[in-house]
């Protein structure tokens, strides 16, 4: 093909590297941002470098900061006794915006996965243990995801914490708030009765 | 909520803005570029300024291009009395993928559309006479989309350009290839029973 404009192709290039992002999809985006204002383009380019630039782990609970210390971390307002475990820093997100929970977390970038190479050592739980040791902590909630590796993740940790006297707990498995049982899988339902609550 | 990540937040509302990428999508994306090392964020800013820059429009035919006068415009081989007249310059891409074509192009920007404010002044209909008027062009391929405002703009122009003794056609409308006559709409269908060809 003759008509061949370099710097589109390469917008186009860098879209499609997104995650679930096609071909076609980063054509379309990629078009979208010539139809846009200068200022756009440059706006964006500086939050894309701003972003990878600024954010980090936050050295306490190894979530996204952009401080030393996340804020959540830094707020003496939470309780520090309490320490929600989860997989992904997206997770402590999804906990924040249910606004009931004051504790702290603790991500550890993953699960234990032996297929895929990942070994309890390419986690954060060397942080954790250290974070343990300092005696402030009474609770872990172990909030990895409900898969076979989030459950093998949960019991590996709790092996290890439960002979230091911390309390670990488990999210609880149930149907989902407005799903139908109808819908619902086995494994959930029977895990739902299990956990039955009075009312 | 007091967990902020303001580098994050201005990169999620950066995605958020593209079109067909609602809060979700933009979160997912956001977080694939904090994965990602240093490297890529910096590429992708690099190409979004690089192309928003670069690319332009052809000055003869309005079509994109990084250089003055696009490579179809500039290529001697290519037949430059018959003009293919486009809606956009997504429609370029496309007829060039067919290899089909040897002709040049021109790009109208847009459609007439009144109830939208689009008039015929806001399209690139001038910078079209001023090019039929070289005397040079045999044949106005009108490729506009085959929707009411498309083919209301086919008409307009080929009833500007027919008394300058200019041949001007239609591309031909029928089922697709590979289409199934089952699920072609009626007018399509009807279309090509009027169109038919002898084999």
């Amino acid at each position: 093909m003759n008509y061949n404009i370099v710097p589109l192709n390469e917008l186009i290039n860098q879209f499609s590297r997104l995650p679930g992002v096609g071909k076609k999809t980063a054509q379309r985006l990629a078009f979208s941002i010539l139809e846009q204002p200068n200022e756009f383009a440059k706006q964006f380019a500086n939050a894309l470098i701003d972003a990878r630039e600024k954010i980090h782990f936050c050295k306490t609970c190894q979530a996204l900061t952009d401080l030393e210390v996340c804020q959540i971390c830094d707020n003496p307002q939470r309780d520090h006794s309490v320490v929600c475990v989860v997989e992904d820093p997206k997770d402590v997100m999804a906990i924040e915006r249910t606004r009931e929970y004051n504790g702290v977390y603790h991500v550890l970038h993953g699960v234990i996965s032996p297929l895929d190479g990942v070994t309890p050592d390419k986690l954060k739980i060397k942080e954790l243990m250290a974070r343990l040791s300092s005696g402030e902590i009474n609770e872990l909630i172990m909030a990895t995801n409900p898969t076979v590796e989030g459950e093998a993740t949960a019991s590996y940790i709790s092996r290890l914490v439960k002979p230091m006297g911390i309390k670990v707990t488990r999210l609880a498995y149930g149907i989902p708030v407005g799903g139908d049982l109808e819908y619902a899988d086995e494994f959930t339902l029977a895990r739902s009765l299990e956990g039955r609550n009075e009312i």
